[in-house]
């Protein structure tokens, strides 16, 4: 693959060297080919790398992005860094839909689930929190370093491109095995939170700030909820259609290909028409997969459960590695920084402030809102101790390609930066991505094992249990229901029964509250299994039918296959 | 689904008409929202005439698309049909290379290797036949129907337009299982034909035929030769690298998807590296094809082997409908109908004698070149009788994306006609193309039917014999060989043996052939199993080596996974 590379750059280099590549389509081929070859390089070595403590798939594709920058740089004599252009489209069309639905189809929906309100307060509050704090800062301490006459537009933009976490990165420095609360927190933090400044950033964008009123405000608050439920509607809605559809054609009959493309083709179209109607496709394609995962995916044959399960994954991987690459690529571009009239002094004063406005705003509600989680919930399953509030803290520090996408938007027309604020703002921005993915994201794993050594992790994090407190019997009960799956059905019935006769025999209160939102999933099984299966098909519910008129042989690791994605 | 298509081309006219739609960003999204609507569509009513005889995926496709653009047009008022322009690096880098890979990877590899040469014939020599017969035709005819000042290139790019057949269709209306003689030589020549189709193309776009010496001639064939074995070399060392770095690396230890993922991008690459080296990048994918279902296949686990064997076959069943759709939703464009002054009887006789040449400069081949094979290869499992000799020129005569997709670089500057001659040609390549497709494509299956009734059909063809040839017990071994399998290695060796010692009892010279094209298989074997599979893996090494160091659980599935690809 090495070799594959040095003839990609070597040729790319060449026919610009001879003028033989001024043709635009060739160029677009050398692009294709240059990224097509580093995408192969960064596997290889992601893989070599594996066992690194520091590194990961993300870091190794931001410092081959970074070298290919400084290879074509160098061998251009300083004239160019770019192979393609920073493309919004390119980005939020066809390389973010693919991971977020992934994200959906693999989420351990219970964990989810459990921890929403958590996961709600994270993502909405905390995000406008966020916001706050770093608008008013860089309000406050932007014209102080070279940035005198910025909008309060501009501002405003600013709290928002860089209150949006990166939700890619997090994927790939928690481990939703090891850390299931931290990783379903975070995570599901992270897709809400994207969410929110996208919305946000709208408001930004369109509202008239000359004259704002009390009244505005209410209305970007009710906007927000109608895009939230309206978008989550549309993803849902387009899962269940593709369950409904599968379940009464029964595809698989004719062909394996036609049961995989409608899947594919249905939560694509999940995203494209929330974006049509100008919500969040985000939102709406994230629960698409989580209801794709939960009934059309057990109504399809054994072939496309396999094969959708890691296609899935493979297309999130791709275009996750493709993004870091490619911002690593863009980070040297020499317009800009060129563009950019600030001093080195101002810039490194600039830089600073907004990391520090950064760790502030994420201070700011991260601790706040947990001690305001754990003070609600009072169940000690998903109470965060001080440990996981700083994890928290620390991995949603990373700033990635939504907030360089939302940047570009904002400072930049067509892709080019047209004053020197606009350039400095855009610089800043890139580097403040490259620092926090680079150094918060290398120091990501090595915090989480000096916080959380292992021994505490694997039993008491599974079960979402902080550390000091003590397991006694009548606890693990109501927290094994939760786990609870239809193989270890006699647990389940037996705490469900305990409680609905009113014999839950609780030693405090957070026992009732455990207790109260095991009914609610109780509640929701019954349904479930009452109205929703029987129409859109689910879990074992095809499996008996297509055994039954099919006499179709089924082995045993189907089963397995089934609790890997269906927990 | 079909509530989603209204629901889409609703919105886009409801957008187009409060001109809110002018957004070209959003124009975007609307008609790429309309496309996987419509490209769900066409799954659902493809599944649904599953058992139709004269329907395919591709006619539902085609006319699925007309329908829509008739509903574009007639709703804009006759303004415009268009929801996306045709795009030729869409084509070209994005839905040909996933469609040519997945063929490659398929297609039953003895089958096309048995038949190579007549392959290579009406491949090669085929389309220089076709292409002297049409532009003959064009030269002579085309002055008297309007268009009387046509360039030499002109007609010379109209005789390459019309030899290419449509590989993707054919595939549609041949069925490998049914027919796999016919099948392996129609789609082999498909695939070869487009390859010289492209290269003919260049040279007609590139040379200078005002002094056009036999020199040049041979300029020409050399520049092919170069071209193709280029290719095919590049395609094979791709494979290659791929097996060796998943074999050496044993990726599937850590990742699943980082074996599919770099599958998919190695394939990739050799289509484009080829594109970069102006190479035939048909060619290169459709040998790297091969060679990964070869090799790099069996070097994966058992989830990547059904997960790539399903999502390659998806991507490229998701780029035919696309590409169908598309050119049915083309073909309304009225600006072109419009700019073309030709009268309805100039244009009806442009048509119909363009059809006619098809006809005719295929019909100039097939005949010809069947018999030259026949006398050639005196292997009855080879000769092709004059039932089969109508099938392969009745199923080559559709003519597909390829054709527009030339015509368009031929005749328009950046999608739009500038002359009335150019739109005429445009309109008329159009016109053949869905008419070839629907009427030929329809016709297709029946044809086989009629000609070839199943009970010739399953048995003879299967191994390749004209039907008027009886089966005597001598005759069966070295067929049987032919089909040869690991599973019954017994027949293989006692077969090999039987010719190696001299004892082969051949009651013809054809017994000798047959015998001396076993014999090369052998070679190949042997050379196989003793210097490529030590370091390329392949069928039951690597799983032999895992077995052995991972103590793995394979079930006995996985032959018959195997069996599938791997014949």
């Amino acid at each position: 693959m090495a070799a594959d590379d040095v003839v990609g750059v070597a040729h790319s280099l060449l026919l610009k060297a001879t003028g033989l590549g001024d043709d635009a389509d060739h160029m677009h081929v050398v692009s294709i080919c240059l990224f097509v070859s580093l995408l192969c390089a960064c596997i290889v070595l992601g893989h070599l790398l594996e066992e690194n403590r520091w590194m990961n798939e993300s870091i190794t594709a931001l410092l081959l992005g970074l070298c290919t920058g400084a290879i074509v740089l160098v061998s251009s004599k300083g004239q160019s860094s770019h192979v393609l252009k920073f493309d919004e489209e390119l980005f939020f069309i066809y390389l973010l839909p693919p991971i977020i639905f992934n994200a959906g189809f693999q989420v351990k929906k219970k964990e989810f689930f459990r921890n929403f309100i958590a996961i709600m307060l994270f993502g909405v509050i905390g995000v406008f929190i966020s916001f706050g704090v770093i608008s008013t800062g860089s309000w406050y301490l932007f014209p102080k370093f070279g940035l005198p006459d910025l909008s309060i537009r501009d501002i405003l933009a600013i709290g928002v491109i860089f209150s949006a976490t990166d939700s890619v990165c997090t994927l790939q420095v928690l481990n939703q095995d090891e850390t299931p609360l931290l990783y379903s927190l975070v995570f599901g933090e992270g897709v809400v939170n994207d969410a929110t400044s996208v919305v946000l950033f709208r408001a930004v964008q369109t509202y008239n700030f000359g004259n704002f009123t009390p009244l505005e405000g209410f209305q970007i608050a009710g906007s927000f909820l109608y895009l939230f439920f309206a978008s989550c509607f549309l993803g849902i809605a387009s899962g269940l259609i593709s369950a409904y559809i599968i379940k009464t054609m029964y595809f698989g009959r004719h062909s394996t290909d036609r049961e995989i493309a409608i899947m594919l083709l249905m939560a694509y179209l999940s995203y494209i028409l929330a974006e049509l109607f100008y919500l969040s496709g985000i939102l709406s394609v994230f629960f698409c997969g989580i209801i794709m995962s939960h009934y059309t995916w057990h109504n399809v044959t054994r072939n496309s459960r396999t094969t959708t399960k890691h296609s899935f994954a493979t297309m999130s991987f791709i275009a996750e590695t493709f993004i870091f690459l490619y911002v690593g690529m863009d980070a040297l571009d020499l317009d800009k920084w060129k563009q950019s009239q600030s001093s080195f002094k101002e810039s490194a004063a600039l830089f600073g402030s907004l990391l520090g406005l950064i760790l502030l705003g994420r201070a700011a509600f991260v601790f706040p809102l947990s001690a305001l989680s754990n003070y609600s919930t009072k169940s000690p399953g998903a109470k965060i101790n001080i440990r996981q509030m700083v994890i928290i803290w620390w991995a949603g520090l990373m700033r990635g390609a939504v907030s360089i996408a939302l940047a570009f938007n904002q400072f930049t027309e067509g892709g080019d930066t047209k004053s020197s604020n606009q350039a400095t703002l855009m610089v800043t921005t890139i580097s403040i991505v490259l620092f926090s993915t680079i150094v918060f994201g290398t120091a990501t794993k090595p915090l989480i094992s000096w916080l959380l050594p292992p021994k505490y992790r694997s039993n008491l994090d599974a079960v979402g249990i902080s550390p000091n407190v003590s397991l006694d019997p009548d606890f693990s009960i109501p927290l094994l229901m939760d786990t609870e799956r239809d193989e270890n059905g006699v647990i389940e019935r037996t705490g469900i029964r305990r409680i609905l006769n009113g014999l839950p025999h609780p030693q405090s209160i957070s026992m009732l509250l455990t207790a109260e939102r095991s009914k609610i999933h109780h509640i929701w099984r019954r349904f479930d299994d009452a109205y929703m299966r029987p129409v859109f098909g689910g879990r074992g519910y095809v499996r008996l039918l297509s055994r039954r008129s099919m006499s179709m042989n089924i082995p045993e690791e189907d089963e397995a296959l089934e609790n890997e994605v269906n927990n």
